[in-house]
């Protein structure tokens, strides 16, 4: 029920040192660290002789050393020492996940690490670009499946009902939904022109007169989100390319499916304003933790519902286009990976030393 | 397992007020609200589109909002508005419950709204008679299912070793149970002519010589239970009807499944003796608190022991008359609803506005 | 998955007493209490009638009254009364287990006590010999699976790695391991010549200069072991047999599976310097809580990778000879008891009153 061959991130850069740190997603665990020469490595956390995890041993240099009995692992999963005997059976060694970093974020390629592509890694010109203002955010813990967190990310219509004080109102409650699709990313768009400014804009922007406002939900399969998200004072009359004239801000959600019900949504921000100003950033921060446990309330309980028996199929409406287009997506991707098999390595992914 | 075509109590009338509240009974969530008519309604807590819980959207005047994406619900269960479009498609409903007030209790009727039949309703007429006082008392919340429950209520024998302290005593330990069933209703009851008074009745009838005491246990198919329980001074030879000469108690029961293993136990009183008299009433509920905690843990212990593996078959005594013939009354009411059909509405219960 | 007709330890011999206590053991629970004759006895924790433990009832003398309808046993599992009726039919009674107190513990037959065999209760002279000090420790709670613990019993080789700084150190990492088997007693050994003491032979011993150290893995089929282990000067050149000419401890461990997932392991020690010295044997007892809390935190975080999915068979070292056997063993007596049908008492094991 996961796509394995995709990018999802384990953490911001700062989360990851020497210590050795046990990480888990699409259900499997993995044993992080970085190693002396600054790389961030994966492996599988789970010694092939009695299983206990890796990250209940230690580091040795750049190895480690199960807890248990002492087998030790290089960091392409090889065994390099088993106490009380001199030969290594070629059973004797631990999966390894590909890993980068890239813009203070690290990403695992989950599935075979021979198919590890790197032209796949999301990215955009604005977190590297200093008329932008980029700051991390928390990780949101959500006891939710990813695809209904992902789906919620694709879903305009929700803000007015769930963000009321916030990142919507009532203005646009009843504003048709855009939703296009180029390649692996997917687009659910909206504007509301000339109507009082959403609380978000208010305290940030500073607008006290009508305003254009635009929602722009990209996602990026199978799930990072890019909000791209403003408001220009009415007057201006900026047409849909001139987002950047008015404040505008993208909200980056990083979704990682943990296991079926856990999903862990790491969020950041970009603006083009108050740009090096912490203070800005901090009272953002705080915004969006009020909107995003809005969300997490609903999700949550969302979640419980659909594990009941269900008696009746749920029903579609017009606003759905985005989240419809997006489960479709998903299946076929699932399904390629099903007959191509990609999932699963064949063969150990190191040379045996 | 539950028999739908009944009356069961989803509190008192005081519980319910202008806010959306949760209420789960027989496995299935509802949500109930006054209107602004005054009346009680229960529709289906569950919004038909992402089934996200209605009682976490909001009151639009005596309709219901979801707190989703806004489809909005009259109090007949039909939708009134989808936010983005308007058609309403004819599964946008949601089910309602039949609910009735009645001596200050709500009782919702949870089988298909055309066979809610009010002469089935529990009444009785001290419940308004001003030479009785009633008085609410708790919710008992036990981890156990409601049949275990309601045959201890129909029980006479277990008082002596449950409540040695309190509504029994060892005078009655080996005192036969008579057995009786008339229409929907079963009685168990046993004298204990002659014998000390027991606690409850020394503490509030302040009886000091020998008392004649009286326990009848009259249990509503399938799981309201009214205890009328008193003693007379001995020497006062009162026949079996005169028990209103004697101080005389109605405890009442109104038990209401949530679900499989978690049963809600509403307990009220009504006495022919210090009416009016609050200090008196707060005592009681003192009194029942100890005693009905004495219940609830037999009775989660033996939940807890029924989901054990059990290698050989209960044994059944003389004393579980009453038992026996309620759960084989049970047995013949859940059959004819099978067999009758009459547990699910066949289409939606409402008219399409 | 257990092995019935064995002896296992219910508790010390000062943790009965009077009251009514339930034990649970192979996933059966028992009532246990010591008579006015001063006999522990255990019965079957559940009434034949309404499943209710007897251990929520109450001693009437010697026997048990249950505390919801009175049923009383004695402590043969004879029902020696109904209140309410005159005849006892012959399903009225619980089980028994047989019970043997010796050394100040506890021991219970699990299988049909017509099979009870004293001639195999755990014993050794040590435990009774005034050049001994025996001292009895904690019950330390483990959240895994007995045969896991018992592993790690029989088991010299995770010593180095789990327990650096109390029982083990580097020097005994690639020192190899011999097995050897007596009867139902299997022992792994093995001897560190000329080495630095660890850590608590540091402490409690006061070696300075280098030692022999040694360590004999007994475990008694199923589930109790002694660990034999030592230290003397290396100078002195003690042979194998003279082991008593060091300082020598004896570390015992009675493993009782309470269910599938949870074991109790009841340690003791016996030693053979500081005899009487209670201040001695509070610091080994703190020294040994903190090396079996290092073997409760790898044996849990075991539990619960076994308990994943699993894509890959565990693979087998040199090391795990003694495992190994111990496994073969428990499979043999498991299938014995499958074979001969030992496990379930045929008739009710009292003799009708």
């Amino acid at each position: 029920m996961f796509i394995k061959n995709a990018w999802y991130v384990a953490g911001w850069s700062s989360e990851f040192g020497d210590e050795l740190r046990r990480v888990t997603m699409l259900n499997e665990h993995l044993v992080m660290y970085r190693t002396s020469s600054g790389d961030v490595v994966a492996l599988e956390d789970r010694c092939p002789h009695r299983l206990l995890p890796l990250s209940k041993g230690k580091r040795m240099g750049d190895d480690i050393q199960c807890g248990y009995h002492g087998m030790t692992f290089n960091c392409s999963g090889a065994c390099v020492r088993i106490p009380g005997q001199d030969n290594v059976p070629s059973t004797a060694y631990v999966n390894t996940f590909t890993v980068v970093e890239r813009n203070q974020i690290v990403f695992v390629w989950m599935g075979d690490p021979c198919h590890a592509d790197e032209s796949k890694l999301f990215d955009m010109p604005e977190l590297s670009d200093a008329n932008w203002h980029a700051h991390q955010g928390d990780a949101l813990h959500l006891q939710a499946n990813y695809l209904n967190v992902a789906e919620n990310l694709v879903d305009p219509a929700h803000v007015s009902f769930v963000h009321p004080t916030t990142l919507g109102n009532a203005a646009s409650e009843n504003v048709p939904v855009h939703v296009d699709t180029k390649g692996d990313v997917l687009v659910a768009w909206r504007w509301i022109r000339d109507a009082e400014a959403v609380g978000f804009f208010k305290k940030f922007g500073g607008f006290t007169s009508n305003v254009d406002r635009w929602h722009y939900y990209y996602l990026h399969l199978p799930s990072i989100a890019v909000i791209d998200f403003g408001s220009a004072d009415t007057t201006a009359k900026i047409a849909e390319k001139e987002r950047d004239k008015g404040v505008r801000i993208f909200a980056l959600h990083f979704l990682t499916p943990v296991n079926e019900h856990y999903t862990i949504d790491r969020w950041m921000h970009i603006r083009n304003a108050a740009i090096g100003d912490d203070t800005a950033s901090e009272q953002m921060d705080a915004m969006f933790r009020i909107a995003f446990n809005e969300d997490k309330e609903i999700l949550e309980a969302i979640e419980e519902q659909e594990r009941l028996p269900q008696k009746r199929k749920p029903i579609r409406l017009a606003i759905d286009k985005g989240p419809a287009v997006y489960r479709r997506r998903i299946r076929d991707l699932l399904e390629q990976e099903t007959t191509e098999d990609l999932g699963e390595p064949l063969h150990p992914t190191f040379v045996h030393h």
